[in-house]
């Protein structure tokens, strides 16, 4: 399928970042580009197409103007989690959709992504996928604010200062991997660790018992709980959390 | 000195993040945060308070209306570099000029910070230094988009995918200690960096031959330079540049 661009328009793909989901976490320019698509591809819920997912969700409160423009594509948690073959139908489904959008004419098509479309995301696949079958496709990407800054910002923990190095691991890279990232960074956050926090909270503990930090769950959300690290408990949270463990530091700029 | 909050007003010291440059880069919630502030602290440039400095430009580009409420103070590139005491001369500048705004009423002051106050900021000093003169005082962050980020999406390299680690590490800290972020991530962006490029380049393409990657410079800024890794010479660049080192991957999620 190779579809024509509209005359005189170039066949515009967005990655917009949409932030953690305080729908004022959303940069101008973010929505410039929601208030400029054609179509605006959100991922479905895990339950199907009928429910509102997150980066809807945001979008809705943020640019409620973009809601007839919006495109449902399916996006189970289980593919969220990376598990192989669904997680490619996810971004395989977002092409297909985009691609359909430009053949039926639209100029601009923009998918919108929880957070950043760089950090953790599908988008460069999804893009890479439909640049092959959209002649002259302009690909431009907006960035968003993370989980991790929203939370850092909510804690008032600073993720790096002066000459700190900061590392961002999912633990679904395995334990061994947050353990490296420990030793070898001042500050690390760890995404998507919430079902394994007794296990990563050893882990910090040990490796770090000076450590300050907090976990952020539903960062963003009317919802969100910023708990210190030094008041976690033993209980698993949800998947969808983030840790970010620092270095103690003086008031004035040194390390305690 | 102890200033006593307005009548019926909480004193509010707020960290704004105005993002790299680019005034669409910034958020809804700084551009609120900016247009209630009574008073709008910005850095100074290092020639002295006539100049319009990086953070002073987002804000009135951004938010016009605020102009009147701006109010500079001395923050030298000097400073700007970490250089012991003239970085504490610079912060205790900025906690100064915040008390004396609280001492003459304000109610609201917010200091503007270009990227996030929570990735190499002096804020969360200012913060404390002030925290510990105003009684009763709230301190909130509210968090920007950073050069990394708007690199990533300028260059079209995301940061991480699947399962990757992500490593920023200032170049200030020492080659060695790039050298450990090549060695234990998957992405290492390299902040100020560019005056040591032709070594740190050395280093990237020896830990690293099949790297993809970007140097940003004045990223956000009307004259904004993305050259690939691949494209860059042995020619130093300006201090305030950030480098880019990702994994070659194949389109559809996977490394080459």
């Amino acid at each position: 399928m190779d579809a024509p661009a509209p005359a005189g328009t170039t066949p515009t793909l967005i990655g917009v970042g949409v932030g953690p989901g305080d729908p004022d976490l959303i940069t101008v320019k973010a929505l410039d580009a929601l208030g400029r698509a054609d179509v605006v591809l959100v991922p479905a819920t895990d339950t199907g197409t009928d429910e509102t997912g997150r980066a809807e969700q945001v979008v809705l409160a943020a640019c409620p103007g973009v809601a007839g423009r919006i495109e449902r594509v399916p996006f189970s948690m289980a593919q969220r989690q990376g598990v192989g073959a669904r997680r490619l139908e996810s971004w395989q489904a977002s092409a297909r959709a985009a691609e359909a959008a430009f053949a039926r004419g639209a100029g601009t098509v923009a998918f919108a992504t929880v957070g950043d479309p760089s950090v953790y995301s599908t988008f460069s696949y999804l893009a890479a996928h439909v640049r092959a079958a959209v002649a002259g496709l302009e690909v431009q990407v907006v960035p968003g604010i993370t989980a991790m800054q929203a939370l850092a910002a909510a804690s008032r923990i600073p993720l790096v200062e002066a000459q700190e190095v900061l590392t961002l691991v999912p633990v679904t890279a395995g334990l061994e991997t947050v353990q490296a990232a420990l030793a070898h960074s001042d500050t690390v956050v760890a995404y998507k660790g919430g079902r394994h926090l007794p296990a990563l909270l050893d882990l910090v503990r040990g490796a770090r018992p000076d450590a300050v930090g907090a976990l952020g769950v539903d960062i963003g959300l009317p919802g969100q709980r910023v708990i210190a690290l030094a008041d976690l408990g033993d209980t698993p949270e949800p998947y969808f959390s983030t840790l970010l463990v620092a270095p103690a530091r003086t008031r004035t700029g040194g390390r305690l």
